[in-house]
C-alpha cells in the first residue's frame, strides 16, 4: 500500500478504483474473490465493510477476512465514511474514523493515511472490537430507546388524565366546551409533571443501589440487571426531564402571548370597571406567583447547567470529584427547587374541595409523590450512621458473613478516598 | 533537542531564549541565517512560523526549511501559540497543537515535549499538511462566507419588502405615521421568513443531487462545482436558519413584553368598556394562535436539537446511522412543522383581497414557496420506484451507458448496505 | 501483565482481584508490601492510587513506587475510574482515562488495554506528570473560585444596594410595603448590573496588559502575579456574566407572566376607563422599548455566541485568528450593545431629580462606570500612534533599555505577522 498518496494527488478516478475494490456492492463472499485477485502485492487489507444485521457475537466480516488470508495485515476502519465525502473532504458530520488491527505497524499505516485525507482517526484497538465498528451503523439510538419509552408514557398519562379531568368529564357533565384547551394548556399541565417524574428516576436508582449496598453489606457483588440498565439509562432521562422542562417553560411564556390570554385580561377589565374595583391587588396572589416563578427559573437554571456538564467535551474536562459534584450536589438542589416551584404553585389549594372535581386530585399532586420519596430517602441515607458505613462498604469493606474466613479484617488507618462511589 | 525539560523547569528566561531563535520576527531568509548559527547541534528543527498571505499551493516554509537542511529533521508545530500561553500555561482558547513532520521519531518526540508543556499536541501527517498549518492562521471562517452572505441579503430582501408594504407606503399614501415598528415588529418579519427560506435551502441541494444521480444513472460521477460547494455549505446555512429562528422566538417573546403592546391592550380595554361588550372571546382566533404557536414551539425544539448535534463533540458520538436519522429525519420534521406553523399563522387571510394592499402578497406567502417546493420534491422522490432506482444507484449500480462494455453487470445478491449515500 | 484479556472474559472476579490488589484502602505504604508479594512476575506496574492532600510539589505516589521496584516498569492511570464503570462499561460520565509513564513501550500496552475496555485513554506524558493526575480528583473548580466570588460579591453589592433604595429607605419614611419585589424585582434590578460589570472585567485586564506593555517597551517582561492570574480568568468571567444575562433575560420576560404584572395592567385599563383618555400611547416610550430590547436581544445573543465558542470542542475547530476575531471582535461587540442597552433603558431618567431619591443615583447608572470606561480605553487603545507602537511590541521589538546593548535592532523588513498577542 503506497502511503505516499498525498490529499492533492487522491484523484477522483483513484478513489473509484479503490472504492471497487474495497467496497464491492456484493456481500462478502465476493470480497474475498475480487480481493484475492486484485490484492496480492498488497500487505495492507483495509475491511471496510459492515454487518448486515446484528449477530450479537459472531465473527466480524474483519476477523474473516484475517482468517482468509493469514499472510495480509487486515486493518478494520472506513466502514462509515461515504464516497461523496471522501471526494469532497470530510465536512458536515462526524471527522472521525474508527480504525483497528492486531498489526501495530499496518495500524500506524492506516492512521497517517487518514489524517492525510483530512479525517481524524481514532485509533480503538484489536481487531476484535471490529465487532463494534461494524455493528454501529445498525444500531439507531440504543442507550435511549428505554429512557425515551417512559418518558412518552409518562407523558400518555399525565396528558389523559388532564384531559379526563379538565375537558372531558366537565363537557359530559356541564357541556362546558374547553377543548380549546388541547394543543397548550394540557400539555403544559402534562410537560411539568413528566419532568418532575422523570429527574426523580434519575435520582431513585442511586438511592436504590445505596440500599442494596447497605443491606448485603459489600459493593462486590453485582447489582440486578434492572438496576445495572437503569443506573445506565441516567443521562437519558435526565436530557429528556431537561427537555420537557425546558419546553414547559417555553409553553408557559407562550400562554401570555396567545389570543386567549388578551381576551381574558380585556373581560377581566370590563368586569372590573363594571363592579367599580379601583384596586383589584391581591398580595397573596403576588407573592405566590413571585415565589413558584423564582423557584423555577433557578431549578430550570440548575438543570441547564446539568445539561450542559453532559455535553461530552464539557464531562471531559471535568474531574471526577467535580463531575459527582455537578451530577449529585447540582442534580439533588434542582430537584429540590423543583419539588419547591412545584408546591408554591400548589399553594394551600390542596386543602379545599373544590380542588378535587370528580374526586380527582390536581395533576402537580400526583406528580409529587415520587420526588418526594427521593428527597425523603436522600435524607435517610444522609443520616451519620448509614453514611459512615456505606461509605466504609464503599472503601472496599465488607460485612462478615462476605469475607473468606482465613482474611482478616484490615486495619481502618484512615484509608484513602476511594472512588469506587457508583 | 533536550526533551528533558521539564513544566516546572521550563523558565522565563528559557522561553525567551527559543522563542527569539526560533520565532525571530523577519521573514525566512533571516530565519535561515538565525537557525543556520544557532542549530547546528540540533537534530529537531520546530518550525514555528506563519504563512504571510494565502499560496493556494506553494511550497510551505517548513518545506523550504526541510530543503535547505537536508540533515535535520523538521517539526512544524506551535505556529498559533502565544508567548503568553507558552509562559501561563493552556488556559482559555484552544490546548490543541497542530504538529507534522515527515520523521516520526521527531515527531514523537515534539508530541511528547507538547504534552509536558500542557498542550494536546494532534499528529495531523506528514509534512506537506505544513500548507495548511501554516495558513490556518489566515483564514477567518472560510466555509461561513457563502452562507452568512446568502442569509444577509435573504434579510435585507424580506426586510425591506416588509418596510415598504407595512411602513413607507402606507406613510406616502395616508400618512400613517408607523416607523416606530422598525427596530422589533418588522425586524420579526423579516426573520421567521429567512428562517425559513434558509431551512429549505439546507434540503433542496441533497434534492437536486439526489434528481442528478437519477438522470445520469450513477454515483461515480462528480457533482458540479456549485452543487459540491452548496452539500458542504449545508450544517452553517442550518446553523443560521438556526439562528434566526431562535432570534424570531425571543423577538416575539418581547413583543409581548414592550411598552406597545400594554398600550393597545389598554385602548382595547377602554373600546371594550365604552362598547359594553361583556365577553370578546373569539374561539375561531384561540384555536389559530393556539395551533401556529404549538407548532412553533415543536418546530423551534427540534430545531434545536439539531442544532445541538451539530456540536463536534456530540456529532462524534453519533454513528453513521444515528447522524442521518437526526440531520435528515428530524430535519424534515422541523422544515414540516415550520410551514405548518405559517400555514397555521396564515389561516386564511390570504384568500382575502385586504391582505394585497398596493397588489402586495403578505411576507409569510412569499417565505412559503421554496419549503413547500422542497416538500413536494421530497415527496416525489419518495415514491417507491423511485426510491428504489436511487437506492440501486447508491449501492453501486451504474446504468448501461456507464459500465464498460467488457464488465457485466454483478448479480443483485442482496448487497450490504453501502454508505454512499449523499 | 497479559494484555490479551478481551473485554468479554473480563470477568467481575477478576476485576475484583485486580481492583483488591492495586486498590487496597490502606495508604501506601501498605501498597507497597502487598505489591511486594504478588507482583514479582510483573514488569508493568499499574499505580491506581489518589492523593489524599494537596501537596504541591513532592513526591506522587508513583514516582515513589518507581524508586521502590526500579526493576519494573510504571504506569500512572485509572486513578478516577469507579469500580462500577469498570464492570458495567464506560456510560456517563469521562470515558477519559489519563495516563502516563516513562516508559513508552509500558504506556503503550497500558493506553492499549485501556482502549479494549471502552475507556479512551489520553496520554499525559512522563512520569512527572502522574502528580497532577493524582492530585486532579481533590481539585473542585480550581479556576473557578475567584471569578464566582467576584460576580457573587457583585451581586450581594447590588442586592443589596437595590433593597435599601427601592424597599427599605421608602418603607422606614412613608411606611410604603414594597417586599413583595424581594424575589423577582429586586434580583431583576441586580442581575443586569451584575452581568454588565462582569463583562467589562473581562476586557479590563487585556487593556491593562496592553498598556503595561507600552510603558515597559517589551512583552518578554511578565506581568504581575495578579494580572497573570486575571488573565486567566476571563473565560470563566466571561461565562459567569452570559449566566447573569440569560437569567435577566428569563426573568425580564417572567415579570410580564407574574400576577402583579396582570393586576397593574387592570389597574391601569380602570383609571384609563375613569378618566375617559381614549388612546393612552406615548410615542417616546414607545421607541424607548423597543430600542432597548432591540439592543439587549443582540447583545445577549452575540453573548451567546461568545458562550458556545467556549465550550472546548468548538473551540478547538477554530484557529487562531477566529478564536482572536470571536473573543475580541465579537466580545467588544457584545460590550458596546450592553451598554447601548442600558443607555436607552435609562433614556433621560437620570437627568431629572426624582431618580435620585435619597441621594441615591440609580442601579444601572452604577453599573455604566467601569464599561464605559473599558470602551474608552479601547479606542484610546485604537489611536494610530498607539496601535502601531503596541503591533510593534507584540512582534517581539523591544525599548533600547531592555535590549542587550551587543544586540542591534533588527531591520523591519515587512514581518510576519506574530501570534505573540496576548
Amino acid at each position: 500500500m503506497d502511503l505516499a498518496l498525498c490529499r492533492t494527488c487522491w484523484s477522483n478516478t483513484a478513489i473509484r478504483g479503490l472504492w471497487d475494490t474495497v467496497h464491492p456492492p456484493t456481500g462478502l463472499d465476493n470480497v474475498v474473490q475480487v480481493v484475492v485477485s486484485v490484492c496480492d502485492p498488497w500487505k495492507v487489507l483495509v475491511d471496510v465493510s459492515n454487518a448486515t444485521r446484528l449477530k450479537g457475537g459472531g465473527q466480524s466480516n474483519a476477523e474473516r477476512l484475517a482468517e482468509l488470508f493469514p499472510k495480509s495485515q487486515v486493518v478494520k476502519g472506513f466502514n462509515v465514511v461515504s464516497a461523496w465525502a471522501l471526494q469532497a473532504g470530510a465536512h458536515d458530520g462526524s471527522r472521525q474514523v474508527l480504525i483497528c488491527s492486531d498489526c501495530s505497524d499496518s495500524k500506524a499505516a492506516v492512521l497517517q493515511l487518514t489524517r492525510r485525507l483530512g479525517f481524524s482517526p481514532v485509533d480503538v484497538g484489536g481487531l476484535c472490537a471490529s465487532r463494534d465498528i461494524e455493528e454501529a451503523p445498525l444500531m439507531l439510538f440504543p442507550s435511549w430507546g428505554g429512557p425515551i419509552l417512559a418518558t412518552f408514557l409518562l407523558f400518555l398519562f399525565f396528558y389523559g388524565y388532564s384531559f379526563v379531568r379538565h375537558i372531558l368529564l366537565p363537557y359530559l357533565d356541564k357541556g362546558e366546551n374547553s377543548f380549546y384547551q388541547l394543543p397548550l394548556v394540557t400539555v403544559n399541565e402534562a410537560l411539568p409533571a413528566v419532568a418532575l417524574v422523570t429527574l426523580a428516576l434519575v435520582y431513585l436508582p442511586g438511592l436504590l443501589a445505596a440500599v442494596l449496598q447497605l443491606g448485603r453489606g459489600t459493593k462486590y457483588k453485582r447489582f440486578p440487571r434492572w438496576l445495572d440498565s437503569w443506573l445506565c439509562g441516567r443521562k437519558q432521562l435526565g436530557l429528556l426531564s431537561f427537555l420537557c422542562a425546558a419546553l414547559h417553560a417555553v409553553y408557559s411564556v407562550c400562554l401570555a402571548l396567545r389570543r386567549a390570554a388578551g381576551y381574558t385580561l380585556l373581560n377581566a377589565a370590563y368586569r372590573q370597571v363594571k363592579a367599580g374595583v379601583e384596586n383589584s391587588w391581591v398580595e397573596q396572589q403576588v407573592w405566590r406567583s413571585d415565589l413558584y416563578l423564582s423557584c423555577g427559573i433557578l431549578g430550570f437554571g440548575v438543570l441547564a447547567l446539568l445539561a450542559v456538564t453532559s455535553l461530552p467535551s464539557v464531562g471531559n474536562a471535568l474531574n471526577w470529584r467535580e463531575f459527582t459534584f455537578v451530577q449529585s450536589g447540582l442534580g439533588y438542589a434542582a430537584l429540590t427547587l423543583s419539588v419547591m416551584h412545584t408546591l408554591f404553585f400548589g399553594w394551600d389549594f390542596a386543602f379545599f374541595p373544590f380542588a378535587y372535581p370528580y374526586y380527582l386530585p390536581p395533576v402537580y399532586l400526583l406528580a409529587l409523590i415520587l420526588p418526594c420519596t427521593v428527597l425523603v430517602g436522600r435524607i435517610f441515607l444522609a443520616l451519620p450512621c448509614i453514611t459512615w458505613r456505606l461509605a466504609k462498604i464503599r472503601r472496599g469493606w465488607e460485612s462478615a458473613r462476605h469475607r473468606p474466613p482465613n482474611i482478616q479484617e484490615p486495619a481502618e488507618v484512615d484509608p484513602p478516598r476511594s472512588s469506587g462511589d457508583v
